[in-house]
């Protein structure tokens, strides 16, 4: 979804004035980390990133835009004319989609005049948080139930339009097999998924025949829904229509249950399915679930083949946001910190760097760029003088990154409560401009 | 901001073709309601009602949609061809933006053919959720400190653009004076604030230089953020820089505190203010607030005027979504119940009454359209046959709807903390139908 460049904070224009009046416009630095990451988090998955290449790729401002500027009456006609010519063309440094990473890590670096590096914090920071967020809480579904198939359901309680569509494009790149969301399909390729609610169910005379519509008019497409009244009856009914249609052809392919004891329920439903011929009918479970709530029946041996998770997922209920910022690193080539209280940063452009032992993640170091470390540089340029100069993955190239990565991954960060933390060590070059900088002042 | 009609769930155009199959397309009633009120929340503000009659107005699928669908091959030619032609027809009924509810309150309802009443299902749920969601955490930070000035500084946290854009026009709902939004400020006319950030500070020589260079731009917004090195020492050089600026003519309007301790750091920010003739510059504060931190200080005696909020309110962190539906309760005019466990609804087409004493709310009795209490029926026609009935109010009028409702709620419904619920009864036609609807079954 193209964005209006007015979906930003008031202030980065307001100190584009400032800078604009002041005739400054040096090159600055800023990245975008994670302070700390959320409880219950051991790692987190970058994305969006592909979001903020369009973005600022397409940064500009339409005349409408700038009269309606005008009329807030703060802005100088000057800079105005301006901010109409402006255009992104600095340099973009990130971590590819799909790459774990840990607190204080940069994953985006802008390396631009800092009137294009400071106007686009606000949508870069909406953006790549809010991905990321999906992706991190994906993946845990992931590996409590590990093989299973999960679909993302979560359009109607996600916040907002844009939330549901990046939920989608997140929880791909994290191993989901789909999604709910029609426009997720068309907008980035992702598999949909979908058969009847409960009101299909309610519309007709009888379960059975709400079934039996249905599979006529869609035999490709047969999964019911078999709670609505009673779900020991419903899976019944389903045999029973399943039985009748199989005559004309038509397999049945799933039942779903959406309320209940899913533990119970599903070994009642598979004992039924199973006497009756059905071994190949698969069970959906959906409604309220998460990766505590998946873990507990896989773990109880529920024979649940997929999982649908909505709301708990695509508002990662259990931490809804991330501790997240984009900090000006360095300007006029000179590294900069903030020393707010408990908001510090670490100075100076960076690199970070990956270690491992036994084909297994062993820690990180973030370094100063010109450092050069031997680890493997996670961070790679995309874009140049405002131009890309980098291809960027397929979804299904960097969900096949996040599964080489998986891979690689100890075993202590795959735990669903906060484990031991995995260490990430700052550079001397660092650790030098820290202290001149703290003496400094 | 349109968006595509294929923002929605894959089942609701499969169920679709299935009632085109069968020739099913009688009138449905459906009800958008909250199951119940989260923790901490002793009620909630309906909001979002303006943008889902738009979608209601404008959904339509263009050609391009069509042909996408064609692609998925599991509809069939004369139902594309159907639901190209779809414009929905029924009437809309609901609570005016800003009325206050509770649980199982229908919020919205749709009486339409059911194919239309089913396919805007997604998005009027994806909106409405969410916006009642701020709304309902914005007004207990302004419970939190009466009187007090509120911004909404959330658009980077929030999750994604649209949640940006809706918390800005919820919390504005909700009593908040703006929001840092300017794409906000553009569409729904909120006033926008905002002056700098830490980096702006940082990019600088100096502090001081930073301040006189904003004040000198922009003469007519000078707060100054004084916490980016050392909150004091900051406070100290905003009031070098304002006596300065005084000889020119410009006054200096406020600081404003992102980090540390907020009570100790307001006093003193206060008391070197004072004692330096700068009593009529304003406190603004920010920095993870949210309406414990905010109480507290507001009890604490912290000299703050004005709080910008963000992340904690427009993720509503402390309960990130609603237990909302939006359930069919008639059908063919044969009133409807699910009897999910834990999902059970009321069944049939219904008004809320609200009953009052000495001008406060006492309780509300949720009974069927054609009982007709003497309550104070909540629920108004909005859309008739398609077309829009009743002209919207402003956002200040519903803001002062806000306002006037504050007045008539109890003290005990105020409170932060789960007090005893509010009486929600339900009438006695209601229970006759779920006694006969579940006997029949």
């Amino acid at each position: 979804m193209k964005v209006s460049p007015l979906l930003t904070d008031l202030y980065q224009l307001t100190m584009l004035q400032g800078y604009f009046e002041s005739g400054m416009n040096e090159k600055a630095v800023f990245e975008f980390f994670v302070r700390e990451l959320p409880e219950n988090r051991n790692f987190l998955i970058a994305a969006g990133l592909e979001q903020v290449i369009s973005f600022v790729e397409e940064l500009r401002f339409s005349s409408d835009e700038i009269e309606w500027l005008k009329s807030l009456r703060i802005f100088k006609k000057e800079f105005l004319e301006w901010l109409k010519e402006l255009r992104f063309t600095g340099d973009l440094y990130a971590m590819p989609e799909g790459t774990i990473f840990f607190q204080n890590e940069p994953i985006i670096q802008i390396c631009a005049p800092i009137c294009e590096a400071q106007l686009i914090e606000t949508r870069l920071i909406n953006i790549v948080h809010y991905q990321t967020l999906v992706a991190s809480k994906a993946i845990r579904m992931i590996f409590a139930a590990p093989g299973k198939l999960f679909i993302d359901f979560g359009l109607r309680r996600a916040h907002g339009a844009e939330a549901g569509l990046f939920a989608a494009r997140a929880s791909y790149i994290a191993g989901f097999s789909g999604t709910s969301t029609v426009l997720a399909g068309k907008l980035y390729g992702i598999p949909v998924f979908g058969t009847m609610a409960h009101s299909f169910i309610q519309a007709h005379e009888s379960e059975i025949s709400a079934f039996k519509n249905f599979a006529l008019s869609m035999p490709e497409n047969t999964v019911f829904l078999v709670d609505t009244y009673d779900t020991v009856e419903g899976v019944k009914n389903a045999i029973r229509v399943a039985k009748e249609l199989e005559k004309e052809g038509i397999k049945i392919k799933g039942v779903r249950i959406d309320s209940g004891d899913l533990l119970s329920l599903s070994k009642k439903v598979r004992e039924i399915l199973d006497k009756e011929g059905f071994s190949d009918v698969k069970i959906l479970t959906s409604g309220n679930l998460d990766e505590y709530v998946i873990k507990k029946l896989y773990e109880s041996g529920a024979p649940i083949d997929g999982f649908g998770v909505g709301t708990l997922m695509v508002t990662s209920a259990d931490s809804p946001y991330l501790n997240c910022a984009y900090k000006l690193m360095e300007y006029k080539g000179v590294p900069k910190r903030k020393r707010s209280e408990g908001k510090q940063t670490l100075p100076g452009r960076k690199q970070v760097y990956r270690y491992y032992k036994h084909g297994k993640m062993e820690f990180d170091v973030i370094a100063l760029k010109e450092e050069r470390l031997d680890g493997r540089p996670l961070i790679e340029q995309f874009i140049k003088d405002g131009k890309r100069v980098k291809e960027l993955p397929s979804l299904e190239k960097i969900r096949a990154y996040v599964k080489e990565q998986i891979e690689e991954l100890p075993e202590y960060l795959k735990k669903l409560k906060k484990s031991e933390e995995y260490p990430v060590k700052i550079s001397e070059g660092i650790k030098r401009w820290i202290k001149k900088i703290d003496e400094d002042s």
